[in-house]
């Protein structure tokens, strides 16, 4: 069998393009409908996907008017899609700058445990002031300092999460002994950040701990990823930068000292998919119709942290931009953003433009031949691992791809056409269960 | 038709009696089945019970030999069972002191909408060192301290619940204006123990929040039910007692300047039911025997503040013990345990298998008939609106409920036959759906 493509499907609202909430068939309350995102993951199990993700940050984004705002806590839905499917992974975004590590690797575990070994963790540590006011900081902590806090809080976390080893319950009803307390240990963390003395209040879960996905890009974030990520989600617009980032994330995972091939590279793609490509075009451009640009001007002035009315729709971008180190939010979008407008020369209008459907990631319309075509040569160039699939309408844009490029896949033995028998997320990405460190501690991954 | 009785089912693993899991029936495995915990939802749904509970505690129990400890998470438990029941309401315990209000707010408000407006939260402030030091505490703080930030930590939620107004979503998708920037009100709270910005990240959900629990019986618990609490837990032992508390609960939150009406009070009962009399007793006395009571006495004496050893299990109490003053955990407990031993004059021994079910909720052991008459006494002579039932065994003691009580409290005209069209958890209290704070200042409830 040839080496098999992961599949993430990146479900958000009513799509990734900005305006497509704007589309006639689209449900303006699809955020908060449960039907909605239960359609949504039934689709991408049709479509055999390894997982699906949601994205979140704990506070309210930009203005109401714009577009969609506010969104479902995601391990909450994800509980919910857990009992409405049966082989998908689940994957939630949840911040280690605003959350306590006890709480959290407890609802992990939890979600571990209910949904059968499918919960996975993309670890963000949360750009912005306004989360940060959320939780009684005047300021968005420095990118450092928010990775410094995320790997001691990843280290509390694996020390929760192998606090109870598996067979720490004894169940002996004659002898009135349930557990055996030589077998839990108590985290004792004493640290910069965190003080956690007890053990979790759960037992280890079917996959030990969630996936762990991770998407920082900036070098922190790889740092970050090389040391703890099972996967990486990407902003990428080309191969030849995505080979980079791919080669440069396997080299840094084996200096970690663990196997390359247990870190998976996902760079996030947007197909806007037509039966011809002259449809898909067509597509494309009513979605770009839909844009309301004076809102995207403010979107961009704050990711480019210029004064608002710098920008003018029909100019370039200003000559003179801060450095990716001046920025203290997300450091690799900005360049990502920075550069993609000077290598194409686009003007404010055209740069909103390209990133209305994938705030960065690429976008691929065309037939679903040639967005095979593209996924593959990806894959076997050394780009990805496989891919997060980021539809700019949702549902159809999913339906669309599991309808038209998923078969195609399949045929060309990419991806699997069935599930088989039930297994947990970290086994759909071929990764093994990470041992306990403190019954194997030469053993652990991290 | 006469006034209607509230029943809250409150699960727990293999059931309350602590030597439940010992039973040849019970799976030692329960506290972390998902199946376990739906099939209990299911029959308290079959018992048209206005809700489900969960207890909690951010913190590893006692040792494990003696019984099941650890638990799903609750909110994450609740959300996979809102997808298997279709009306009960599901409360979940969650603490005030180990929390951040904007995450909780969110969780219960997505549970709320993803259940259809059945979330309820049993808010309590957590007594104990061991889950100080799993949040970088190294004691428990005093227990006025921890009833001043649940004052606090509610007035932000509540701020947050309300930052959007019921009708913020516009979705003018001609105008491309999705939301109305002028109904979302900023939390903006600075405060003794938090500091909250902006607005929550989920709009409002159908009961505008969750339906408040609450449980503490101390001093400071009952000025802080009165004032926030909708439904209140409680731990009786004898109709007068539960008749003076009723009455001053009730008073306490007329003078906090609510309807009295909109405060239930539910003590615990834990039914030990049999065909006959004497069917009850023997299944109590099983339940007795199997109870190992070396860990009792380590139960007792740590609840009672008292060295290692002090207790003899064949002797009575101490004649000196602290005061409740002298308490910091769970004052009211202490109070009623030490009164219960007096009272009854019982030996160490006795009181160990008199808390053994219960827990010191009162233990009803008899037919469904004398079962029934004692819910009917208590509620028809002002010292309950409901109860919280508290199966010894679980599923069977659920079921005995469930099959043999509640077709006499049916009968009776005590208790809805059915549950009728879906509603929220808050209108199967007979509560008003709370105004919000920014459209009405003058209606709301808090
Ligand atoms: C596909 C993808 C999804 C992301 N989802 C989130 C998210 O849900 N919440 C968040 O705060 N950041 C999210 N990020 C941002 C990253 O966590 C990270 O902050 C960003 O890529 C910048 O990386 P850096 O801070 O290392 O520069 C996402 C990034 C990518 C590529
Ligand atoms: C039925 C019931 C359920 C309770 N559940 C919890 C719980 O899940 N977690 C918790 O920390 N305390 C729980 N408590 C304890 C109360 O919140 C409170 O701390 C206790 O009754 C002592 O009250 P006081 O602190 O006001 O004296 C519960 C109490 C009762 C009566």
């Amino acid at each position: 069998m040839p080496r098999q493509l992961h599949l993430n499907a990146f479900l958000m609202n009513t799509g990734h393009h900005e305006a497509s909430w704007r589309l006639p068939e689209s449900d303006p309350y699809a955020h908060v409908s449960l039907e909605h995102y239960v359609d949504l993951a039934r689709v991408a199990e049709r479509g055999t996907f390894d997982s699906l993700f949601l994205a979140d940050g704990p506070q309210l984004w930009s203005n109401l008017a714009q577009r969609p705002a506010g969104a479902l806590e995601p391990l909450t839905l994800l509980t919910a899609l857990a009992t409405a499917t049966e082989h998908i992974g689940l994957i939630a975004t949840a911040s280690t700058s605003y959350n306590s590590p006890y709480n959290l690797a407890r609802r992990f575990a939890s979600l571990d445990i209910v949904s059968g070994g499918r919960a996975g963790w993309n670890i963000v540590t949360t750009a912005g002031a306004e989360a940060a006011r959320n939780f009684g900081l005047d300021a968005e902590p420095a990118h450092a300092e928010r990775y410094a806090r995320a790997a001691e809080f990843l280290d509390v976390a694996l020390k929760l999460w192998d606090s109870w080893e598996d067979d720490a319950i004894v169940g002996d009803k004659a002898a009135g002994v349930w557990g055996d307390d030589a077998k839990i240990h108590p985290a004792r963390h004493q640290g910069t950040y965190f003080s956690v003395g007890g053990a979790l209040n759960v037992p280890r879960s079917p996959q030990g701990y969630p996936l762990l996905v991770q998407a920082g890009s900036s070098e922190d974030g790889k740092h970050f990823a090389a040391r703890y990520a099972e996967a990486v989600f990407t902003a990428q617009q080309t191969i030849e930068d995505a080979r980079a980032f791919y080669a440069d994330l396997k080299a840094r995972t084996a200096a970690a000292g663990r196997d390359p091939g247990h870190l998976k590279v996902l760079p996030g793609i947007v197909p806007v998919i037509g039966s011809t490509e002259a449809e898909a075009r067509a597509l494309e451009q009513t979605l770009e119709d839909h844009i309301v640009y004076t809102h995207g001007v403010e979107r961009l002035e704050s990711l480019l942290q210029l004064p608002s009315g710098t920008l003018e729709l029909d100019a370039l971008l200003p000559g003179e931009l801060p450095p990716e180190d001046a920025i203290e939010g997300a450091k690799s979008r900005y360049t990502l953003v920075v550069e993609l407008a000077r290598r194409e020369r686009l003007t404010v209008r055209q740069l909103i433009g390209r990133l209305g459907g994938g705030r960065g990631h690429l976008t691929l319309a065309g037939t679903p031949e040639q967005v095979a075509d593209a996924i593959e040569t990806w894959f076997t160039q050394g780009a990805a691992d496989g891919f997060n699939i980021m539809p700019p309408v949702l549902p159809s844009g999913l339906d669309a791809f599991v309808d038209h490029v998923v078969p195609i896949l399949r045929e060309r033995g990419l991806l699997r056409s069935e599930y088989g028998p039930r297994t947990t997320l970290r086994e759909r990405y071929g990764l093994p269960r990470p041992a306990n460190q403190h019954v194997s501690p030469e053993l652990t991954a991290v």
